[in-house]
C-alpha cells in the first residue's frame, strides 16, 4: 500500500441529525474531500463505503446522489472498525493497479435508530452474560489498577484531555471543557470508573477520503502547477479477535497489539517513529489500553504520563488531539475515516488550535466488537508520513 | 486478478433453519471449501464475508469459531451481490500480493429475520411508491411483451427450467418439478404475470470459497502430489445503478450490461465464450433481462430461444443449472458464493445429474437494489476458466 496516497479529506461536523438520512449527511464530507483532492467528482474511478447500522447499499445511494453511478462501489462492516476496513480495501485495491483515484466515505446516522446506546447482538454471549461494554470496562480498570495502580484520577484525565483538545475542533460533537472534578462526578454508568464522562456519545456524522496512487497524485499535481506534498498511506493492518489470549489478560488488549504489530511491520514505521496518535477512546479507559498495547508506552506507563502532560497536545506524544470519540463523537462508520482526515490535517500543518508541532508520522486506531472476542471483533491501524 | 484461483469450494443446503444462527450456518460451508482446497484451516491468511442482514461482524464471528482468531477478516455488503463483492475483494487481495490464500464466505438467514419478503427500507422512494420488487417486474415484464413480443408462456417457462435443474442439486431449498400450467396457476402475487413460483423464496444459507493465487495453489497441489487443474478466477466486475439510463428503457438492464461489459474486457472472455452460466433470477422476469443484458442474446431473443431448449442444461448456453434463485434459493448474502460453486463443479465436471457438457468458461450474475436504482443499486458479473 505505500504506493498509495490521502489526496484529499473531508468530514460534515459530528453531533445529532434527526432531520437528515445517511446520503444527505454523506454527502458534504464526499464533496469536501474531492474538492479538498483538487479533483471533480467525476475523476472518481470507484467507492468505498464504511457503514454499520444504515441498511443496505449506502455506498451506492450516495454515488447515486452524487451523479457517479455506473462506477464499482463495496460496503464495508466490521463494527466500529468499519470506516477504516473500507480505508484499508481502498488500499489494497489502488495499491494492486486496479483504480488510481477512489472515494472513501465513513457515514453512520445513531440517533433514531439506536436509542441509549449500541444494545448487545441477538448473539453475543457476553452482552446475554451482562456483559455490556461499559460493565467490561469498569472490570478492565479494576483490573488494571490492581495491576499497576492507575488511578481514577488519571483515567477521568483522558476525559479531561480529550473535552479540552475538542474546543479547537470546530467538527467535534461537544467543544466543552470539563474539571477532573466534573467527570468524576458525573453519573456513575458502572463502578469502579465508569461514569457518564468515561463514555463516548452516541452521533450522527460523515467522513470521506481520496486515496490516490502515488504516481497519479503526482501528476495531478503537476498539471495544476501545486507543490507535491503528498500524505502517505503507508499501511491499514487488520486484525480479529482471538478468544483466549484477551481472556487471559484483561489488562493487555491483544487484538490491538497484533494490529500494531502488522502496522509497523508493513509499514517500517516503528512505535517510536509516531508524532500523533487517534486512538479508539470509546471509553476512557479504552484509550490507556490501546496506546500501551500499541507500544506507545510499557504496559501501566500511560497513567503516570498522563500526569506529566505526556499525552497532551503540547507533550512528548500527542494523543487524539481532534477530541477523540470521547468529545469528538462517534458515529462507527465514520470515526476511522475522520481519525485519517485529522492526521492529514495534523501532518499539513493546517490543525489550528490543536496542531501538534510538526509531526512527521501519524498513527489511526479503531477496535469494534466485543471485548473477549468470541462474538466477533475487528481492529485496524493506519499509519500515514509526510 | 488472473493470477488467481478458485481452490475449493463449499456450501450448506439452502433451506428453512429457525434453531441454526449465522455461524452455526456458514461453519460447515467454510470446513467444506477448506478440505476441498486440500488445505487446513490454519492456512487461511485473512477471510472476506458477504452477509446483509446479520448484523455487525459476521466473519469474525465465523473466524473466531474456527479458531483462526487473529486474520484480517472484512465484511461486505452490497444487497444481494453481497457474497460476489466480498469475492472480488478477496480476488483484488490475492491479486495484488498481499495474500495467497484466502477464505471467502456468503452466508444469510432470511427466516426469522424478515417476514413475508424483504419491506423497502427509510430510504427507498420506490418502495414508499408502491414499487416494490415483485411490482417493478410486473411493469417490466409488461413493457418485454410490447415491445419483443415475450408471452407469459417463455416467462414461466423460465421458472420451470430452473424448477426442473434443481431436482439434481443436492444443495436446493426445492427439488420439485412444476409444469408450466402449475406455474402460471400459482397465485397471483403482481399482474400481469408475476405469481408466487415466478418469485424466488428467501432463505437460508451459506456458501465458501478458497481464492489462491495462481502459483501458491501451484505449489499446494505439488506438495500433495495432485494433478493441477485450476479454476482460474478471471474477474469480479462491479457496477452500481445510473438512475436516467435505466429509466429511459427498463426491458434493458443497464446496470448488468455494464458490469458484463467490464467483465469481458477485463477478462478477455466475451459472451460468445460462455457455456454455462449462474444469472440473478429473483423473478422469472430477471432471467429473461439478465441473460439478454449480458449479450448472450439479443434483446428479445430470450422467449423463442427458451422455447427451443437453448438455456437447458442439454442446451446451446445452459443457464442456471443449478436451479436458480428460483429454486436453489436466495439466502442473499450466500448467493453470489454459491453461483461460483456451482460455476466450478460445473468446470470440474463434478455436478452430477445436472453436469453441462464439458464447460470450458463460466458466467455469474448478482444484482442488488433497487430497479431504478435511485436508491442505491449494485451488480456483479464473474468470470471463470478452466
Amino acid at each position: 500500500m505505500e504506493s498509495t496516497v490521502i489526496a484529499g479529506v473531508g468530514m460534515t461536523p459530528f453531533g445529532k441529525f434527526l432531520d437528515r438520512g445517511l446520503t444527505d449527511l454523506g454527502l458534504p464530507a464526499c464533496l469536501a474531500a474531492i474538492e479538498d483532492a483538487g479533483l471533480e467528482p467525476s475523476q472518481i474511478q470507484a467507492a468505498y463505503c464504511g457503514n454499520v447500522f444504515g441498511g443496505p447499499v449506502p455506498g451506492e445511494r450516495l454515488v447515486a446522489a452524487m451523479g457517479l453511478g455506473g462506477i464499482p462501489v463495496t460496503n464495508v462492516e466490521n463494527y466500529c472498525s468499519s470506516g477504516s476496513t473500507a480505508l484499508r480495501e481502498a488500499a489494497i485495491a489502488v495499491g494492486s493497479g486496479l483504480h488510481d483515484i477512489v472515494l472513501v466515505i465513513g457515514v453512520e446516522k445513531l440517533f433514531g435508530r439506536v436509542s441509549d446506546g449500541l444494545l448487545p447482538d441477538d448473539e453475543d454471549l457476553e452482552g446475554a452474560l451482562g456483559l455490556v461494554m461499559a460493565a467490561q470496562y469498569a472490570m478492565r480498570f479494576q483490573l488494571h489498577r490492581e495491576r499497576y495502580g492507575t488511578t481514577r484520577e488519571q483515567m477521568a484525565m483522558v476525559s479531561v484531555k480529550n473535552h479540552r483538545n475538542a474546543v479547537h475542533n470546530p467538527n467535534s460533537q461537544y467543544r466543552k471543557e470539563f474539571t477532573l472534578d466534573q467527570v468524576m462526578g458525573s453519573r456513575p454508568i458502572v463502578e469502579p470508573g465508569i461514569h457518564l464522562l468515561d463514555c463516548a456519545p452516541i452521533g450522527d456524522g460523515a467522513a470521506a477520503v481520496v486515496v490516490m496512487s502515488k504516481e497519479r497524485a503526482r501528476r495531478e499535481a503537476a498539471a495544476r502547477g501545486s507543490e507535491f506534498q503528498p500524505v502517505t498511506l503507508r499501511t491499514v493492518a487488520l486484525s480479529s479477535g482471538r478468544n483466549q489470549t484477551e481472556l487471559a489478560d484483561l489488562t493487555f488488549e491483544t487484538i490491538t497489539a497484533d494490529a500494531g504489530r502488522m502496522a509497523y511491520e508493513e509499514s517500517g514505521v516503528g512505535p517510536g517513529d509516531i508524532d500523533v496518535a487517534e486512538v479508539h477512546d470509546c471509553f476512557s479507559m479504552a484509550e490507556i489500553l490501546r496506546v500501551e498495547a500499541l507500544g506507545l508506552c510499557k504496559p501501566g506507563e500511560y497513567g503516570p504520563l498522563i500526569e506529566r502532560g505526556h499525552w497532551d497536545i503540547g507533550g512528548v506524544l500527542p494523543v487524539n488531539p481532534s477530541g477523540g470519540l470521547l468529545s469528538k463523537g462517534h458515529p462507527l462508520g465514520a470515526t476511522g475515516i475522520a481519525q485519517v482526515c485529522e492526521l492529514t490535517w495534523q501532518l499539513r500543518g493546517q490543525a489550528g488550535g490543536r496542531q501538534v508541532a510538526s509531526p512527521r508520522a501519524g498513527l489511526s486506531h479503531c477496535r469494534g466488537g466485543t471485548v473477549y472476542g468470541t462474538d466477533g471483533a475487528s481492529c485496524t491501524v493506519a499509519i500515514v508520513t509526510r
